[in-house]
């Protein structure tokens, strides 16, 4: 199966503020060939005149299955007491909600344009099959509260199984998920490191989200949450991410430099949770790699990669005092997504080689005229509904604002089922 | 011509956190009816199941025919630079691009679920038209710069012909509309107050929108903008409404509380050009009336009120320190807008006797699922697309996302040769 799309503002995410209109060609899920005019007698020629054509988003930091709680338990004081509130209905989820629930959060980032996330919630089992229903992309990770040894029951026991069911897939990688430091204690940071180191995995965890978590760290550690991971041997150099990271002092954010470490911004929840802004400004000048993440849909409340964008660009530049290039956001969304990931060789850019995720972004709605700066364009004035097309993988997974795969309403049916019986139990 | 909308989650705005499942009758473009259960042969019987019937959108403050210029220099260091690139392609605009923009303005507004908005602009009387033909309702400004007598050539020889234009038409209110302080003279503010009080017109204004503008006039008057304005004499009591506020003192709060003025928030746009961000809960907690609005789109870069509430929220719960409730924000977008506007007899609730302005919002997407609280799906996970209908006095300007009074795809040529011109000329 070939693709030909023709026509398009292509912008490849390769070169900064490179666009151009042109033609991208498809073959057997890659992009085999972009430029300015390509003929090919391809199985399917897409015109996408009047479109943008841009890869598909990189979800970096969420807890997909955390829809089921989605406008739930809101308009708390804070992280910490939402998530008082937020843990006693979390015991109560089985796998199948997780499942039923994953599912529909496959769907809605893929209606945001979005075909690649970082998660990081229980039962990922679940998550994996709703990921390879849809036939996207996705960096699972195990969550770990707690000591050691449930670290290495998650993974000696459970993911060598994930990943043996992956493997002819091959479009799931695996992270190893410490939650925070304030949930999981200091050996299991450190296996978590070991088995990254061996496995070569991602470190996915939360750190400096809120002053609270400072406070705390400083009372309970005598230093600031990084400085302690720093100490106690748990960082992990090129192969870390931290989401959020709003509080990380000057002298943290040099460590994070040095260590090739990437900063996941979530600007949604932690304005929401009254966290603070993350100065992006500021770390993308340190040469620091900073992506985006919707972070749960409980805290967010949606997947929306590129209301995302829109609420990413307004908080930097409030937080950094000059407004932000509307290009810097879209590589947080794309490219430095794939990055923070380590899918750099296969995601984030449309060049020929790598993988086929690809949306199409209609410019001919009423928002998006007169266009006159296409970065701008989508990140400030775009709609999800704008979105006509995904593929991932070479394979419209969105078309015409249709998932492909699946029956949406039934989607929506089940996670409303499942969160019905979760709020009896 | 009567509409009756059955089974619909009504939110009618009217008394705080309330919301049921009934019906709306609509009856010669007034609300007839508002209850759990209307039996009535109705022209038309909408199945409203699965969708939240709201007042619709108030947008209290834009300059609409400026999308002209969205995303035209963006990336500017702050107003004053950004301002400094904007006037003078302002210069160059005709009548008839402003009428183009106005129709294409309109049409997006409607697509956002707004029906009303306040304008401040050139050659309203363009706007005016462009109103008309959609059928919504605005409240017009015609903008003042400069001194005393050009109020008085606006006043005494352009706003007449335009009130007797719209005399008929019975949707349609004027307000007086002196720019800022650091453009308009002190003569002309006070002339604009003459007039407002003798003509019943709100004055519309922008004020202490940054800290320039504030040192600024503390450096030129020895005083901060609304205390200059207050003691030139130039405050309207219980009839003015103050665009932007960012940068109101404490002191100066209670002078907004004592004289009965709106402020105007607009967060996209102050957190865009880095002005700064509103503190709202402070404002709501004082008893001053806050309203919405999403200025212009050259510095937003869209009208859309729904994704602007959910900014405001973002953006004041940040500023606030804790997390503003949703159905706050909701007042902001609806009834407090009809009371900056002084419109709140007509406007702004689901209530028998008022204008039949609703809008339909469909909770049936991904991204409204599990529902759980209304007021906060609203507010944090609904997107234009979610929009499916529109009334403006009973009648459906939107209907299934289409406009339904004029050609969309027209508009949109129309205003890209419009902007296409103005950049030749």
């Amino acid at each position: 199966m070939n693709t030909l799309i023709k026509n398009a503002l292509v912008i490849p995410m390769k070169n900064d503020g490179e666009f151009f209109y042109g033609d991208i060609l498809i073959k057997n899920g890659k992009i085999a060939e972009v430029g300015e005019k390509i003929d090919f007698p391809a199985d399917e020629t897409i015109d996408a005149e009047g479109a943008i054509a841009l890869p598909a988003f990189i979800n970096a930091h969420t807890h997909l299955a955390m829809i089921l709680m989605r406008n739930y338990k809101d308009d708390k004081e804070n992280l910490q007491e939402w998530l008082s509130e937020i843990f006693p209905i979390e015991d109560k989820l089985e796998a199948d909600d997780i499942f039923k629930a994953s599912r529909a959060g496959v769907a809605e980032l893929i209606k945001g344009g979005c075909t690649t996330f970082a998660d990081m919630y229980f039962s990922a089992e679940e998550t994996e099959k709703a990921v390879m229903e849809a036939g996207i992309n996705a960096s699972l990770g195990l969550t770990i509260f707690g000591d050691g040894e449930e670290t290495e029951r998650r993974y000696l026991e459970r993911l060598p199984k994930m990943k043996k069911n992956a493997e002819s897939y091959g479009r799931i990688t695996f992270t190893i998920a410490p939650h925070a430091i304030y949930t999981t204690e200091k050996d299991s940071y450190k296996k978590s490191k070991e088995y990254a180191e061996k496995e070569g995995f991602v470190v996915h965890t939360h750190l400096s989200e809120t002053k609270k978590e400072v406070d705390d760290s400083l009372a309970e550690n005598g230093k600031s949450p990084l400085t302690y991971l720093k100490e106690i041997g748990a960082l992990s150099r090129n192969n870390m991410i931290l989401a959020h990271g709003v509080h990380l002092t000057d002298e943290e954010l040099e460590v994070v430099k040095e260590y090739g470490l990437s900063v996941i911004n979530n600007p949604s929840s932690n304005m929401k949770l009254t966290s603070g802004a993350l100065n992006v400004e500021k770390l993308i000048e340190m040469g620091i790699n900073v992506a985006l993440g919707t972070d749960g849909a409980s805290s967010n409340n949606n997947l929306n990669m590129l209301e995302e964008m829109h609420v990413a660009a307004l908080s930097a530049s409030l937080r950094g005092g000059k407004p932000i290039k509307a290009y810097d956001i879209l590589k947080m969304a794309t490219i430095n997504g794939a990055k923070a990931l380590s899918l750099e060789s296969r995601l984030g850019t449309i060049e020929s080689g790598k993988d086929a995720d690809i949306i199409l972004i209609s410019t001919k709605g009423l928002n998006m005229n007169p266009l006159n700066n296409p970065f701008s364009a989508i990140v400030y004035s775009a709609s999800s509904e704008d979105i006509t097309t995904v593929f991932s993988n070479g394979v419209k997974v969105l078309d015409d604002r249709k998932i492909t795969y699946a029956d949406e309403s039934e989607i929506i049916k089940d996670v409303n089922a499942a969160w019905s019986a979760v709020t009896r139990r």
